[in-house]
């Protein structure tokens, strides 16, 4: 599990002990939840102690980021890898947009523990999130900017150029939101695919005026 | 207080009993919060008994729903209002969204106990949410329409005609949700003037295309 830059993180990244400790919490988190187990339990199952947990993690959080971030990590991997495989820049933010809430979706619906474990990491707003939501910027900016610059014409899809890039990719990553937010998928209660794709559809028109 | 339609009222709607257990009510759930407040405490605070309030109200939520209601309907007439000062539908569209996050914003740092009551009935999906969403619909819904009527020219923010009407109203209206979802506020914590405009931007390109 890769926890590379994330807070509360100790001691050496490729102890065999951290992989442990970070294979037990996952266990803990997956069958008891994230709110229900504590640092000692995480350290009893593994046979060590409490104070040697704290040589590679600050806190039940610091462990909670590194899982939290793999999982965010790797939901922004899929997204990337699904853009991989269209060269039009309206076919990638719509990919985006459908393949955030699809996975958001899943982990709600069949990992639900885990989707827990997320919910927590927005109320305490966890550094995890913040990497999340710049790494959807990141996404969107690049594809944004490869649609302003690929010439083609505006019905294959290219982009305008006089919209200020920063504002409205920052802008168009914040609608993303809708469609993976724990706390609004909780209240909804099933599937957005024809909303993801509706407000991925305003936020192309926006780009292609 | 106007609380029409509103489920689980009962009795005639402007019995005077109504009013007093709405205005005990209100100031319980101000002092205390709606959760920590009973039924009993309001019916003692006026000297009635709980089963005489449940000729008014099926049970709190009733009464929460009343009080959300009006606070919610509040926000909409107050933002169709500030519509009424401008001919221009882009205006009109930057205003519900810029009026929707100040009027929330305002909520929840002046008024935080009716701030949580309004996070409890997103919680748990009263009806009023329903209805106040449906407003927003509503309204974005006539602003696209009088845009695509206006006539005037694309500079002057006249709205193209292809774009499906109801899909495009319904997308920009759960777009407004980033800016008054109690939730999403509460963990973000501060004002989003710029967000909300440039999302309002978004919405505004996407229909001048």
């Amino acid at each position: 599990m890769d926890a590379a830059g994330v807070s509360g993180q100790r001691g050496p990244a490729d102890h065999k002990r951290r992989q442990q400790i970070l294979q037990a919490a996952d266990e803990h988190f997956r069958l008891y939840g994230y709110r229900k187990t504590t640092l000692a339990d995480i350290a009893k199952s593994i046979h060590l102690s409490t104070p040697y947990i704290y040589k590679f993690f600050d806190s039940k959080q610091a462990i909670g980021e590194a899982m939290c971030w793999h999982c965010l990590s790797a939901a922004l991997s899929a997204v990337e890898e699904s853009l991989a495989a269209t060269t039009s820049p309206v076919e990638k933010l719509r990919r985006i947009f459908m393949g955030l809430e699809g996975i958001t979706w899943r982990l709600l619906s069949e990992q639900r523990k885990i989707h827990e474990m997320v919910t927590v990491s927005f109320e305490e707003n966890w550094e995890s999130i913040a990497r999340f939501r710049e790494g959807i910027f990141e996404m969107i900016r690049r594809v944004v900017t490869q649609g302003r610059e690929s010439g083609e014409g505006r019905e294959s899809g290219e982009f305008e150029r006089k919209t200020p890039l920063e504002e409205t990719s920052r802008a168009i990553a914040r609608m993303t939101e809708l469609f993976y937010h724990p706390t609004l998928l909780d209240q909804l209660g099933r599937s957005q695919q024809d909303e993801a794709l509706a407000v991925a559809n305003v936020a192309i028109r926006s780009l292609t005026a």
